[in-house]
């Protein structure tokens, strides 16, 4: 999917919402506990109920991860669905992954070749030949870690100062590893009053944003600090939107979650006239 | 496993060796490919035939999460294998994984709950709540990524200068995260001639070293620069062994190889008095 295809679904929907499958077993409503994959039949409520709202969806890799083999199966069922049913839709790999070039490789092979994921997750401190290998699969993107939404953020991504800081150096180096179709940025929504300034140094790009709901960001400094012209954010919102409600109406709670913040959203986009 | 009794399995051992298990079924021998689970033969073959010369085996994830679920198995199996049948080996997850707190928490109980792995390798850019989620386990180890071997180590973990830089923060600041018998580092061997600074630093912790072989790390320069009372190196070796013969006799050439280093060592070992 181009940046362009990408801004035309966000038009299209009114929405730059992803929702993240952050499918916690221990969470999800007890009456699926008997289906034979219940995170994948969790999982593919909330899709039905809500891709009508979203443009995005995330799967945090390590909820899955942590099921070992069974848990990865309901990984690969959950993106098989997405890209079966809901064509159309960008799916991320929420996996932080990044090791020495031949290494990385073989997880391109994993989220890229063994399941159709759109985007992964990349962490930077490796450099340059631990990230490129994601690159070179048409129409897949790497999501870079620049400034995350955790508290830890500060230990080391505003490292030596705020001026010269590691995250900034992540933001102008990696732009000549790949271009504004194939990387994106993840900047933690807690830190809306850095949008500004990240935005000077990638004004173009797409800009994965988390931390909105649960980790306490908000939608509007969001926007109002970190939209572009082609509106360049990706905002993910996981446990408020899929764990609003554990009873048999989980799915009816997630899409009413999902319609308040996909109606935020529209309203944003249309005070920057981007509707 | 706490660092004395590691300490002292490289005494009696006569070795510090590491064997890194990155089993790319494309590279295994053919006559095992008919087996149920290839790598898993492939790894059973090398931990018989080498566990004589090595106190730890460190398996690269992204080889067996490449192959998805079926890949997973053949990591369990063969984690499940070193513990049952070689106990008192240390199992290295070389995972580098890293994110926020819940997250992480996850990754932790997916290689140290569901698998019995002593470590796991943890990439730091996140900083503290990503990474004090795998400790607390007793026993258990973390193995933070401090400098690392790859050329694209320039990229960031100098930054801003040789003085300053931030793989010397990570080692600063993460001391006060864990101890000595919880924590080690990732220390490249390409940059043996950094462990004399590196040891300013963290005189007493255990460094595991990749990129001895393959990736042209000298064991003598790593042993001069880098070795404490405690010996404090686990040095890793993958294709080097693993791959030495890919014919039916490759357990056999594995087994030569790491004999070989295992040799080096003791003389290392001999020459620092720790023998």
């Amino acid at each position: 999917m181009t940046a362009n295809e990408l801004f035309g679904n966000i038009r299209r929907k009114k929405s730059f919402l992803c929702v993240g499958l952050d499918s916690d077993i221990e969470k999800i409503p007890s009456f699926l506990k008997g289906a034979e994959d219940p995170v994948f039949e969790f999982n593919k409520g909330i899709i039905d109920a809500t891709n009508e709202y979203a443009v995005a969806y995330k799967a945090n890799i390590a909820f899955y991860e942590a099921r070992g083999a069974e848990g990865w199966l309901s990984l690969k069922r959950t993106v098989e669905y997405l890209k079966e049913e809901h064509p159309g839709i960008f799916v991320i790999a929420d996996a932080k992954r990044g090791d020495i070039g031949n290494t990385s490789k073989l997880y391109a092979r994993a989220f890229f070749e063994n399941m159709d994921c759109d985007a992964i997750t990349v962490a930077p401190y490796m450099g340059e030949d631990s990230v490129t290998p994601f690159l070179g699969y048409p129409g897949k993107w790497l999501i870079l870690l620049a400034l995350t939404s955790n508290r830890g953020a500060d230990d080391f991504q505003y490292h030596p100062d705020a001026e010269n800081s590691l995250f900034k150096l992540v933001l102008e180096k990696s732009q000549s590893w790949a271009d504004r179709d194939t990387m994106m940025y993840v900047v933690g929504a807690t830190r809306a009053e850095m949008l500004k300034d990240i935005r000077k140094i990638v004004p173009d790009h797409f800009l994965l944003i988390p931390g909105v709901g649960a980790q306490g960001g908000s939608l509007r400094d969001v926007s109002e600090n970190g939209m572009n012209s082609r509106c360049g954010l990706l905002v993910n919102s996981s446990r408020g939107i899929i764990f609003a409600d554990n009873t048999r109406d989980y799915a009816k709670s997630a899409a009413e979650k999902a319609f308040e913040l996909q109606q935020e959203m529209a309203d944003q986009l249309k005070k920057t006239g981007l509707l």
